[in-house]
């Protein structure tokens, strides 16, 4: 991949957390992989699908310093996936990674971090490198096979290395240029 | 089955429909077969198995004189399961047969209708027959072979003969010797 | 359906049996529900779907009159699927209702039983009525839910009735005008 | 991985190949990453989940350098699984890499390679390193996330990097220490 190619992940807004005592931001997990996953407690495809997946990667790299995150990504229903709702939902479905409420800014029925990412609807997911470039982007759900490769491959990309392509990447004092709030 | 095993499927109490224009009765349903689910928008069985299978019943039984009426048996976190949010996921999970609320008198956690015919818990089903009697009754999902040959058994019986047996039964003016509520 | 549409099913030709004593013939199971099965140990449908469901089959009929009937139907890869094979092949699925191999007669590559049928592939299944008539014939495998609601409606049919309607659908002395080996 | 752990793989002893214009050994394949799947024709769980997912890997690596080499390894019923009958299955189940049989000493029911790498039945699956080590063998079908996770990961592995580990672990002159047959 040439440098132009390169994309550091914008930042997470988040209005409130779950499943963690603090909040988290990506800035302060650079150097370890990140396996965001955006979804609605009413979305089909996520509830048959993606969330039932994300059990599966949390299992498989336990041991290993990925990092599962949730984004609920509200963009429709409003008033029907409180965060009330999705309390008993993470509680239900036994979600255990820590899970953001992507911030209504009052703009748009679109959050925040989903325009920041341009995700085109739930069930999405980004993976991010050790360095804080995303290495996908998927809207949908893909195949347990490739994603597995996909995360090992990540994980495998030492941590120094990762370092230093990140500053290659054009991503100084917390500022990215091609986030997109950045312009 | 002898006679004293009959059960007349208590009536529903509902404090909400949606998809249908007017309130349902199992009384005015006599003559037709009754799938009947009980089920919780948070509840993962539900959402996995038991409402797929619901649509394929509703697809496959779709010219029979067969009545689905879905039940929604808020047991457990009630502030996260309202109408609200009722209405966006039976959009979203194009549920399109009659679902009721099941009733909350305020006396306990579960509700009337959930009492009535003592189910254990969600997703449960009952199969009530031409007759008004229970057919069969069940908690969890059970296979789509045994379903599909329950429901065409029960299609199989003649309408005349199912008066018949209802009246030997023992219900008689709306009334019904077993049902719960009638003690 | 009306009286010349019914279909009498043409009896069977078989070259050797598995699982059962004495060969079988669909003239001697009248009364009986038949389940007739066709499949080609290579095919990988049949394998990986038909097969599994025959087995459903027979686990939720199995206290009812139905009979479940395997047919070899090769019709290519002669060589490759002998009854020796087809031995081990039983033996390693846990096949247990009767197979039998579909006699070849030398004129074509297609088996005697399966031209009289006018199979068009493997895995095909015919639902055979108490009276001997076809009520379904298909290519390939239906769905679970579909294939229990019409052999239970088969079975529903009181044996009586059965009788009857065979000998209106023109089936005398064990000869029938609709077969195609009775032209 | 200490080095005395290190197992270096057997070479494979193959009396037919199918899907290959010349004949496969490891020793050639040194620098590649190997997926060996042990099968039978006649084996339900080879079948129904093993072939598929060998189809799945050919289809996600078929980029890389990864070489998949399937081995009939008939150890029961061997009049039913022949070449010619294999050759047929092959055919049918559209598999398109390497296949070899594994070849039958008559010393013994259990094939020569499934002797040497100790495989317990079929399915099982070995995936063989860049410098010709065993970094993974399983009896049984593995999921899919974690199959492809442990392919990415050999591959991830640099080619110059096995070939000094492959020294290390005591393989020279194409001689192999741990090797039963080395003994």
């Amino acid at each position: 991949m040439s440098k132009q190619n390169i994309q550091i992940a914008p930042e997470l807004a988040v209005s409130e957390w779950f499943n963690t005592a603090k909040p988290l931001t990506l800035e302060a997990l650079r150097g370890k992989v990140v396996f965001l996953h955006s979804f609605q407690l009413l979305c089909p495809g996520c509830v048959a699908e993606s969330l039932p997946q994300v059990r599966r990667i949390e299992r498989l790299f336990t041991n290993s310093d990925l990092q599962v995150i949730g984004l609920h990504t509200v963009f429709e229903h409003h008033a029907a996936m409180t965060p009330v709702t999705l309390k008993a939902f993470i509680h239900e479905y036994r979600i255990t990674s820590p899970v953001g409420v992507d911030r209504a800014d009052g703009t748009s029925d679109i959050p925040v971090t989903m325009r920041r990412y341009g995700l085109r609807g739930t069930p999405s997911s980004v993976l991010i490198g050790r360095d804080g470039t995303i290495l996908h982007q998927a809207f949908g759900v893909e195949d347990d096979m490739a994603v597995g490769a996909r995360i090992a491959m990540a994980l495998a990309q030492p941590v120094s290395d990762a370092t230093d392509e990140a500053v290659a990447g054009g991503c100084e004092d917390g500022r990215c240029a091609v986030s997109p709030d950045a312009a």
